[in-house]
Formats: C-alpha cells, structure tokens, sequence
C-alpha cells in the first residue's frame, strides 16, 4: 500500500512567471500532471498534492483528476515543513508513501514501481532514489556502505575536496515508511542557514535508509528555469520519437518534428519535417504528414497525404488527400479519396467519398454527399448574422466557381450550380441552378482614360 | 574489368515494414539505388542485384536501370549463400567482383574506387574495406599484419579482452576475384550456431586478402531500422548542405534546412530556414527562398523571393516575388518581375512579364500575357465537370475582384473586366466587361429585427 | 579617448560572393554593422572603416551611421598596409585605437570595453585579445610572461612540437596607443612569404604590450566561408535566445526559432517551434506565437494568439487570434478581441475592437469599426488599375459570402450587405444593400447530357 505526496507550493521564482511552476506545460500536460502520471502505475491509494503559491489554480487545473486530495502549506518553509502538512490527512494510514517533486516531470513509471519495490523487499525505512552524475556539482552528495545503505548526505558547499569525487547524488524522490515518518516529523528544526525544515534530516534519526541508483539519470531532472523546461521538453520528445521509430514509424528530419506522447501512430507512417502531432490523435498504415503540418485530437485513416495544413478535432478516410494551405477546423469527417486543396477551411462538415472542395473554399455547417464536386471560391453562408445553418449537398452535385451557397439551403443529387451564382433557395435534383446577369461589353473602352 | 553484386534479399525485420528493408528512401532515391548509385564510376561491366523477400518490388523499383540483372535467392541462408546464386549468371566471367549491401546508403564513389584500384594494384584474392571505430562493441573484429593483410577476422563475442581493444571493423564491402572466389563458394558450410553459409568464410581459402580503411567511418554505416535510417539521412544531408555552403550558397539555420542531392544552386543563393528543395530543382544566383517553403522539380531564376510557397513542377523567371501562401501546382511558367501572392494557386498556366496573381486566386489552364493584373478572387473555372478548358488573356488586361473567367475564353488586349462579372464569352481588346446587378438598397433595415 | 578602426577592405574570396564579405548578414544586420555595434559603449571619438573591394557598398551601406570616415585602401598587402591608411586621416590624434576585424562580428561590447579599459590602467602600448583554445592548430600563438605581457607572437608554421602545446592565440583584435604605433607604421617592411605588410610586426617595437584572454573565445569567430557564418549565426540566436528564456519567456524547441537580437519580449511569451521574429518586434504578456510564423516590425499584444501567419509591419491588440493563413502585410492596425483567420491578408487597413475577418478575404486601404463581421470571400477592390481608394465600414456592419467592395466606399453603422453582392455606391447606416440577380433553375438537367 502506497500513498502519493507530490509537492507543488512553490512558486518558481527562476520561471519569472505569473504562473505556478508546476502549470507549465511540457508537451501535452503540466509538470504536475505529468508528475501524477509518472505514480499512477505504482497504484497509489491516496494521491496528495501539497499547495502553496497559487493553490487555486493548481488545484482547479487538476479538477478532473479523481481522487486527488489538495494539501495546504500557508508557508514555503521546506521539504520537511511541507511533509509535516501531512500529519494531520494521514494521521491514520499505515502505509508507505512516495515522496515527489512537482517539478521534475520525466520520472519513468518504472523507476517508481522499482524504488517502491526495493523499498519493501528490504524493508526500508526510507528509500532514496540517486544518480550518478558525470558532473556532480552543485548536488548534495549520497555515501553509502557496499549494500547501498545510506550512511550520510553532505551538500555539495560542506564537501572535502575527496568528498566532491563521489558523484552520486540525491534525486530528491523519496519512499518512507510512513509511520516511522510521521513519529519523526514533529521534531525537524530550522537550524540552518536557510531557517528552513528539511526533509533529509529525518534520515539520521530512520533505520535503514537505502539508496537507489537511477538508470538513466535525466529522470531526475528537475525544472527550474525555461532553459531547463525547453531541454526537458528535448528529452521527453527524444523519448517519444525513439519509440515511434522504433515501431516502424519513419521521421524525416526527427529534431523538427514535436510529437505528444497521447498520440498513436502505424508503422508505415512517414513523418516530414516540422510537423507537429499533438492530442489524441491517430495516423494509420501508409500515411505521409508534412512539411510543415499541425494535427491534433485527430484520426488520420491509412495511405492519406496532408502536407502544409492543420488539422483539428476532425478525421480523415483512407485515400484522402489534404493541402497544401488546408484547415480542418473542428468537428469535420472527411470520407474515402478525397481531396482537399489549396485554401480550403472546413469546420462542421461531412465529406461523402470523392468528394473534392480543392480551392479557395469555406465550407461550415455542411453535409455533403459522395463524388461532388466544389467549385473554387465556393462559400457556404452559414452565418445570417445570428444563427448558423446547415447546407445539404447530394451526391456528384457540382458548385461552379464564385458561388455562394445561402444557408438553410439543400441542393439535390446532381445538381449543377453555375459559376457566380448565388443560391438562396432549395433546388431539386437534376437542376442546373443559375443566378447571375448577363455579360455587357463596352467596346473601345480604356482603363484611366 | 569490376562487376558489382548488391545484397538486396532482406526484409529488414526492424524496420517492421511492409516495404522490403533496401526500398526505404532516402531523400530523393531508395536505399539500394543509392548502392547503385555509388558504384557508377567504378563503370562496372555487370550489375547482379540479388532478391528475396519482396523481390518483385525490389525489381520493378530498379526497372528504369538499364542492364540491372536480378538473381533470385529464395531462402535467406547467408551472405555466402548469397552469393553463391552468383555462380551460374556469372560462369563464363573472368574479372573481379564488388560485393555491396543494398543497406549500407553512403559509401562514396571514390571509396568504391579505391578500394577496386587497391584490389587490383596488389593483385589480392580479396580486400574488405575497414573502419576504425571510437566504439568498435558488437563488430567483428579485422586483424592484420603491417601490410594489411588480413590475418583473422573474430567474431565480437569471440574476442578476448586484448583483442576486443582492436578497433578495426569489417565494413562488410567486399572486392574479390571472381574466379578465386567461384572456385570456394560451393564448398562453403554452415557449421555455426545461425546455421548460416558466411561470406567471411572464404578469406582463409584466399591467398592476399587485405584490408583497406575507409576515412570516413559513416559510410559503412548500414540501415538496420527507423532510427539508422534517420541518421544516414542526417549525415547525407550535411554532406549536402556542406558542399553548398563551400560553393557560395547562404543557408540561415541550415539544420532546419532540407537539399536533396539532385539540386542546383548558384552563389549568393541564400535558403532561409524550414525549406526543401527536393528534386530536379534548380535556384539561380541572388535568389531568397524560404522560411517554410517546399520547391521540387522546378527552375528559379535570378533575385527571385520565395517565402511559404509551395513550388512544383514550375519555372519562375528572374525577379518574380512569390508568396507567402502561393502553389504552383505544376506545368507553370512564371515570366520576370511578375508578383504572385497570397492564397493564388496556379496550374497548366503562363504568365507574361510583369503580371501580377496577387490574391485570393486559382488559375487553371490559361495563358496570361504581359502586365495583365488579375483581381484578388479571380477564377478560371476550367473545368465543366466533364473537360477543361484554356483560358487566355492579352497583355494589360485587368480583371476585377472575384470575377469569375468560365473558360474557354479569350479576353483580348487591354480589357477590363469589372468586379464580380462572371465572363462567359470572348471579349475583344479595349473593352470593358460587365456582368452584375444593379445595387439596390434597403433603408432601416436591420439584422435580426 | 578611444578612436576605432575597421579592417572592411578585403573580399572574402572564400564567401564565394559577389556582395564583400563584411556585407553579408547576420540575422539583422551586416557582419560590419555588427562590429560597428559592438564598440558603441566604448564611445569611440572617431570611427575609420578602411575600405577596398566593393568600397563603395561598404560605404553606401552605411550610409545611415552618422559620423563614420570612409579610408580607402587601394591594395589589399596586408593588416599592416591598412592601418598605414589611417596615417593621414590620424595625422593629428593623440588617443588610443581599437583595430577590429570587419569579419569578426560576435564580439561582445563588455570585451572590448575591458580591453581598452585593461590597456589604458596598465599605460600599455598596445594590449591585444587572446583566447585560449581547446584546438589551436592553425592559429599564431601568444607567448606571455607571468603577468601577461606578451613576449612573442610565433605563426602556427613556425611553432616547434613544444610551442604548439600553447594553446593562447591571437584573436587579431587590439587596442594601441596610436601616436606610438603611428610612429612605427611607416617602417613596416614586407619581408615574408606572403610579401605583405603585417601589423604584428610593430609590437616588437612597442614596450608594454598585453594579452587579455576573453572569456568566451566564440567571440573572436571570424568569418571566412559560409560555413562559419552559419556557424556565427548559431551562436548569436543561442545568446539572444538564452538571455529570453532566463527572462521568462518560453520557447518549445528553440533550435527551431530565430529571434532577432532588436526583438523585445516579456514574461510568459509562448513561441512556439518554427517561428521567426525579426526586426523591431514586440510580443507583450501571455501572447502565444506560432508554430511556423513570421513576425517582422510588429508589435503584438497580451493574450494574443498566431499561428502560421505572417505580420509584418502592423500591430496587433491584446486578445486577438490570428491564423492560420493570415497575412498582415503592412501597416495594419488591428483593434482588441478580433479574429483574423484563415486565407486572409490586410494592408493599410485598420480593425475596431472585436471585429473578425475569418475567412478569405482581401481588404486593402480599409478602415473598419467595431464589431464589424466580414463574411467569406469578402473583398475590398481598392485598385481601380490606376488608383488606390478607401473603404470605411461603420460599426456592427456585416458583409455577406463574395461580396465585393467597391473603393472608394463607405458602409454606415449596422449596414447588412448580401452575400455576392458589389457595392459601388455609399450606402447610409441601417441599410440591407443586394446586388444579385435572382435565382433561376433549370430542371432535369443533367451535366455532360
């Protein structure tokens, strides 16, 4: 049994922000949701954030989590002030807890499963997860015996010069037995520089506190600035597009490429160059996206090309072909071989097979059947000033150019609308529909004269 | 006299593809074309590519290279099982054989060269072209005299500790003498743990064998997945950019830059960032492309501009300003100092000197001449849902906004056509075309009301 | 007192150009803009730039630089041939001088402040810019005493195995007490292999010269080919984009953006990846800015929203969301709370406060209320084919699908026009202006039949 404590108070005065720290986003979530992600597989029985600055909104931005208990600490005076705030909604479990940072977001669901684990088998009072750094300095240094007992934590200024060459460091990810914690807790001081209670104290006075080496130590990264927000944001998308790639998934240039770790691809996909996938979205078998694409909370069917276009909360059929200068803008299902040009903005429309809107087109509010055909510069006027309304398009109708399609309006199965036209009124099937004057030539007549 | 034999019969089960592993591009060629491609100057008197998974794909993708011959191995029981397929197409021949991986993308001509010349000037039984790696883990290790003649080649996990300090790789890439070669293949075994018939093998039946360091570690690299294939593409890619920027091209950001290596440029071209060029493309001296715009197949002349357009199949002569937001679809000629501009989109369409398509069009299937100047929302409506049709219109010739031009149609020299006419029949030169209604308004009106 | 000389004479036959070398661009400025910059804090009396091949592009392109002397150096024989040049100008100088590099733009003005500072407390005859370099081959090394003054410059080629483990070089950048040097300079010989004038010559012939190591040595890049400009580009975003990120702004996958260094931020600014800001922009409070955008002499307000659009000299108010497929193309103003979207391009037009231009439109030379809503399709003809003309739009005006305004023109107040209609005349507020024929169908008609 395993309780969850996740410490989200501080302000991140570094970030120079408006924001609380863990409100940035990374990707597709915030440090503070991404840190609850990391937890969720270890199954904890009570998830606790403890919040401090801005409290409100972290607290409302994790609304939809269920279950998430919000712990206040009025003041930010340390690790172990902020875990003191606990003793009270704990005062009756039994349990372990896990101790994480709001702002260090990368942590593997494994790497806690396996702390948590280590922490029981051997029974731990408390279990620390450390690195091994290349550059260790700055961090405060772990010693421990050949059994990876911790015997001492000393910070990096309190170092000897031999103590500085032990490059294992405090991660600041914690399981303690959370009993033995609590008794220990009431009795942390402020005897330090900083006056502040910390966390790490409680070590001396626990039996067996254990260390456990991360393996990859960017894990542990914790962000305190935008530069250390913009290479974790590096690490999390390298994570992303190794596995994609490895799953038979082609990228084009990966580096220019951002992709949101709710997103699924197909093997077969081939990815372009600055192309973003974000959301819940989907490409399929054969798909090729990019350059310069967007795609979000999307499902891509297979063998579709979209190129320099952007794409939203809208699907696409097998065969399609989109761009370049398209916008998908919401809510729009586009069938089987179709295809979409240049200029072409959809929003709340169904496309039948075959169908074609390839230029200069706005299309909202609209059901269209299979094979039609839109003429460039065709409008649909959706918009009366004060409601929307829709417009019914049968099968292989075909819009000339310039026209303008009036809503609420239906037009038949293969119907022909003349370039220009403007159609106010329902026509029936097989019509042509016509709605302009007459050409009038003035001869020998010149611009500006 | 060299013939070349490509390794072309795997399915490359870590690409967890439905292509076949050598049929995966890179930039503008497949892998096993770029094979092809880098022994061309070695003028090979034959070309065997041998197949297997997939080889039908294989053969109809290599089906433009005249005189490529394809052998056939059914199972994939080795390398030297592969080439012993060679035996009955190449019985009669006397000369020396280039053994290529259709995976391994980016051996430079010159190496191939070399390693052929150095064969010959020794008279060796076989060379291999080496590598000396910072990190040789997981290679089979090539152990030589100070001649370099190969004394032993061991396994990675067969080498001791001391030997695993060679760093010396074998390439896989391979010159022998045929007739040598012929004579030991059939008796080649496959007495190890793969069950496999090993090329290797035969280097103890062969006098002279000697080994040649390629320079340039990063072209024996081989395709072995998605990942592999990212970084060849990288290394190609600044071989490229590298070549340009030595040659006087300006390349702003060049990482976000793609060139593939069937393109032109001249000095003082400089390519802003997120740009691709990729095909038969050539861009002439003084000219400004990108950020974020896609050329392929096409011919940009001289101080042309060029920004988030997309150009395909076209030419645009010196001095024209395109974009942003501009496509030429294709078959489209662009004369001098002509202006294309936002949302235009052009198709099968010549445009005279000093014509401006500035916004908000589609033209299709016309020929434009000389300072004519197209209204923002003219169309050609080209296509009567059955044919299209041309569209031509004489020098300074003006159209009005969203005209509409149903073609066929001429309009002559100097006409103007007013704004929202919908032209249906030829208009002769200095004439003023109209065909609209009459405004009519209604006072104290008022939406919704 | 501090004159600056900079060397702008020669060619940069490595550039490969036709433009001289000091004249290519950095980001937003010319490589010799940039020195001209880098010593404005030293507060230069005089400032020579010595010019030769293409001297007067040098001198046109600066043109705008009050106070700056043009010297002419009719041959290029070396550094200290031009330095001779200043002989005359100088005759009558009695301060120090900074002699720097046209083609070594990264300078910091901190650098050369402290080494002019560095050479007027130590009374030095001249004091010289070194910097210690991991890889120094190719470079002349600085021999120096314990206390910094510089014994002996050795080239590379003259280095014996010892002296090339120095690894201080010349940064060939220096500050002389000039009535010293002046005296020195018509000695210069050119006895060398090169048979050049060279400037190091003189310092045998100064007491008290100096070394001053910078402390970042990617400020005495200089630039010979392209490559190194890429490379100097690099470095200068890496700065500009490193100093936003500490300042609170965030920037999601910053390898992929360039940010002029005139370009003003504030905290909370979103850039997203792909997108360019250049020249005199400003981004306020909580504006989120692309992907693939391109924002040149632009202020943009709070809360603003753009993706994949181009601004250009134009402002936009606090919450207005633009994109995708917006073109600003100078001087628009558009008000608070608007919506500018796809496939729409302004110019000289102006936007009140809560007005949208959604879809496909051109207005030009426009001035628009508040709360106006232009339909789809919307255009303003501005251009008669000789003339520019205005259009105002008075508040709550709305215009329907591929309406056509006609300039010059005024819509009153609460004008409704309908879709396809083209004004040509005034209309008073409160008005339903149409301008279409009526709709005619023709029934059982079938296209191609």
């Amino acid at each position: 049994m395993v309780a969850v404590a996740i410490l989200a108070a501080g302000r991140g005065t570094r970030m120079k922000s408006d924001l609380p720290k863990v409100l940035h986003r990374l990707g597709s979530k915030t440090l503070v949701e991404r840190v609850l992600q990391s937890c969720e597989t270890s199954q904890p029985v009570r998830r606790l954030v403890i919040i401090g600055y801005g409290g409100e909104q972290v607290q409302a931005s994790l609304a939809h989590y269920e279950g998430v208990e919000f712990v206040e600490q009025r003041e930010q005076l340390g690790t172990g002030h902020a875990i003191q705030q606990l003793l009270s909604p704990l005062a009756d479990y039994q349990g372990d807890i896990l101790i994480l940072n709001g702002d260090v977001p990368l942590l593997r669901p494994e790497t806690l499963e396996k702390l948590v684990n280590t922490h029981r088998h051997f029974g731990n009072g408390a279990t620390l997860l450390t690195a091994q750094l290349a550059d260790p300095r700055g961090y405060g240094r772990v010693f421990c015996d050949g059994e990876n007992y911790v015997q001492e934590i000393i910070e990096d200024r309190d170092c000897s010069a031999e103590q500085k060459q032990n490059r294992r460091i405090n991660g600041g990810v914690y399981c303690f037995n959370w009993p033995k914690l609590a008794a220990i807790l009431p009795h942390l001081t402020a005897d330090n520089d900083q006056q502040e209670y910390y966390l790490t104290d409680v070590f001396s006075q626990l039996d067996q506190v254990m260390a456990l080496d991360v393996e990859d130590e960017q894990e542990i990264l914790g962000i305190n600035d935008r530069q250390q927000l913009a290479i974790a944001y590096s690490i999390l998308q390298d994570r992303i597009k190794t596995a994609w790639m490895k799953a038979g998934v082609t990228l084009i240039d990966p580096n220019s490429i951002t992709i949101d770790d709710t997103v699924a691809l197909e093997p077969d996909v081939i990815i372009e160059p600055q192309t973003h996938l974000r959301g819940n979205t989907k490409i399929s078998r054969g798909s090729r996206i990019g350059p310069g694409s967007l795609i979000e909370n999307s499902q891509i069917g297979e063998q579709v090309t979209v190129f320099y276009s952007v794409i939203t909360d809208s699907s696409v059929a097998t065969g399609t072909r989109v761009g370049p200068y398209t916008h998908l803008r919401g809510h729009v299902t586009v069938g089987e071989s179709c295809r979409l040009g240049n200029f072409v903005e959809l929003k709340k429309t169904t496309l039948g097979q075959g169908t074609n809107v390839a230029h200069l087109s706005y299309l909202g509010d609209a059901t269209l059947g299979e094979r039609v055909n839109i003429g460039a510069g065709t409008i649909t006027a959706n918009y009366d000033g004060v409601n929307k309304h829709q417009t019914k398009i049968g099968d292989r109708t075909k819009t000339g150019s310039n026209s303008v399609l009036v809503a609420p309006l239906t037009l038949g199965e293969d119907v022909t609308v003349a370039a220009g036209s403007i159609v106010t009124e329902d026509v029936e099937p097989d019509s042509l529909v016509i709605a302009r004057s007459r050409q009038v030539v003035k001869k020998g007549w010149r611009l500006g004269h």
